[in-house]
């Protein structure tokens, strides 16, 4: 393998390789302005083999596609002796999870294998997830001098599935918006600039510069505090959700606008103002849409949700500024138990039923 | 068949043959005051033919243990030209399921042929189920006067279930209050009396006369609106509940407790005083019993959910009352969706994906 640490052409690792992760490298390849690699854990064997077949709505068919570099681990990548300039993080977010599925623990290998070839050399990490506070944790694993370290976001939008062995189902566009999480890190902004540069398909996907993160962050979470947490408590898809209610009308009225009004205020608090009429628009958005959100999916598939950084986090700064959140905070407790019995189910916590406690 | 309508020995038909049914009828045969009948109808041949098997902590074993009379259907028994003195509903009791399962639909056929045979002859109707306000639907279905009608209230506690075809488990002694539903009707407080006297196995079963009703049913509620309701979301029996929660606190301090605080509330709105010591009371003394309440069985089962006499009649009262109940509201709108899921898989409700609409 040729390693192409000097050239020009700035390196990608893509951590996770779901529906989201290999558009995400796809997306990039078809650019032709970075170097991708992919880390496919589950699926490598037959990866390598037969590479991927996609149908997607943006770039059409394909066959035994592969980005230009495989790994079956971050671990192998942080091997290969290439420098990446940017770790695109495409995984779930679940902080309450195994330690081995942390974010900082997954990246871990690249970040020193970065720093130990040239530690002058900027590494951008881009954290393609949901939630509200997820770069924290990495800011509080890697020493941002030390580290040479900048924090990009994505927000993603995009309808794309992994429904068997390397085959990659993608429904609906891909809207990805990249910016820094400090809007004061002029490398930062540079960096989410380029990024967007060497993901822009034009007429094929969206991708746009986002300047203010933490309000698109917050903007989404309208949708994930309210909407998907209700969807995985009674395992319904959102049209379900809003017609099976009591006159058609509770679940709009008595549960998703009150939980987005609360998410409004707690943006509030933060110094964030979003407008009301988004919370409306969430809603009629996926009235018609079949769509069963990713909590939802989660729970059926018995996976753990990313609880932690859609309600959890939030909830934390409720509590820090004072701000009321009846509704986000029952259904927090209750998906708190879900989740505790995904862990359960997954030998990640242990119950006694002799002396009903855990052990 | 004999009939035995002029026998001063009176007669009772039991209608639900689940675990608390079977063991209804059989504390009331082995008093040997009573005509007992019995409605059996997925079981029936089955029993007809085999009786049932019975492993009871009150009673001991039984094998092919049969009551006095057994029906296939409430209709049958009606044909039967027996009068009978009590009606005793043992089945769940769900107002918005299937029009056949109603409680005035199943006990019409009874009724009628009472009101045929002697017009003037008492029924007592003794509704041993859960939640509150059940009286109503048979109060306006049933003219008091024309139909002769005294309405009991029965609130059990038992560990009883049907393990198979004919097969009962009674692993929990029988607790049952009985009294009059409206405690100024002096003929049902008299047939209160002698339903306990005829039901009382003296060291074996524990029954009581019960002198207010209306306290003994909100009492019963601040454990199933908040407790039963709360498995039911999660899929949890009750000491998982407690121990899954956050620092293993969150439900009983953030989900039991302030749902049975607003119970306590609405009771208070209604003139009964409920002391808060029981909601302790009921969390502690389920933290170490390894149960899986009625709605959560339900809902594994695929069975509707008593949610109306539970929550959706308590409700109505603190809309009527202006009692504010943030929690219970929550718990109601959630499973109201989940009750719609389980009617939908009933085949009760029809929902089309390509108009994401209910038809």
């Amino acid at each position: 393998m040729v390693t192409i640490d000097d050239s020009k052409v700035p390196n990608f690792i893509v951590i996770g390789a779901g529906g989201v992760g290999v558009i995400t490298a796809l997306s990039l390849c078809i650019r032709s302005k970075s170097n991708v690699s992919l880390v496919v854990r589950s699926d490598y064997d037959h990866v390598r083999e037969f590479g991927y077949q996609i149908e997607s709505c943006d770039y059409g068919s394909f066959t035994n596609w592969r980005p230009d570099h495989l790994y079956r681990k971050v671990e192998d990548a942080s091997k290969s002796g290439t420098f990446f300039d940017y770790v695109v993080v495409t995984t779930k977010n679940i902080p309450d999870g195994p330690v081995s599925s942390r974010v900082p623990v997954i990246i871990k290998p690249v970040m020193e294998s970065n720093h130990y070839l040239n530690a002058k050399r900027p590494t951008n990490v881009c954290l393609i997830q949901n939630g509200i506070d997820i770069e924290n944790d990495i800011l509080e694993a890697f020493d941002k001098n030390l580290y040479n370290l900048s924090l990009l976001s994505g927000i993603q939008l995009i309808g794309s599935t992994k429904t068997g062995e390397g085959i990659i189902s993608q429904v609906g566009q891909d809207h990805l918006s990249v910016g820094a999480f400090d809007h004061d890190d002029s490398h930062a902004v540079a960096a989410a600039h380029a990024f967007v540069d060497m993901y822009n398909n034009s007429g094929h996907n969206i991708v746009n510069y986002d300047p203010n993160v933490r309000y698109s962050r917050w903007r989404k979470l309208l949708y994930n505090a309210a909407i998907n947490t209700t969807t995985a408590l009674v395992g319904l898809d959102v049209p379900r959700c809003l017609e099976f209610a009591k006159d058609k009308k509770s679940t709009e009225e008595q549960i998703f606008l009150p939980a987005m009004k609360e998410i409004i205020a707690l943006a509030k608090s933060e110094n964030i103002e979003l407008e009301e009429e988004y919370a409306h628009h969430f809603v009629n958005f996926s009235r018609d849409i079949m769509f069963k959100p990713s909590m939802c999916i989660d729970c059926e598939k018995g996976q753990l949700m990313e609880l932690e950084v859609i309600l959890g986090n939030p909830l934390k700064i409720a509590e820090r500024n004072g701000v009321s959140t009846p509704v986000l905070s029952i259904l927090y407790n209750l998906l708190f138990l879900t989740q505790s019995s995904l862990k359960e189910k997954n030998g990640l916590l242990k119950f006694d039923e002799s002396k009903a406690r855990i052990v």
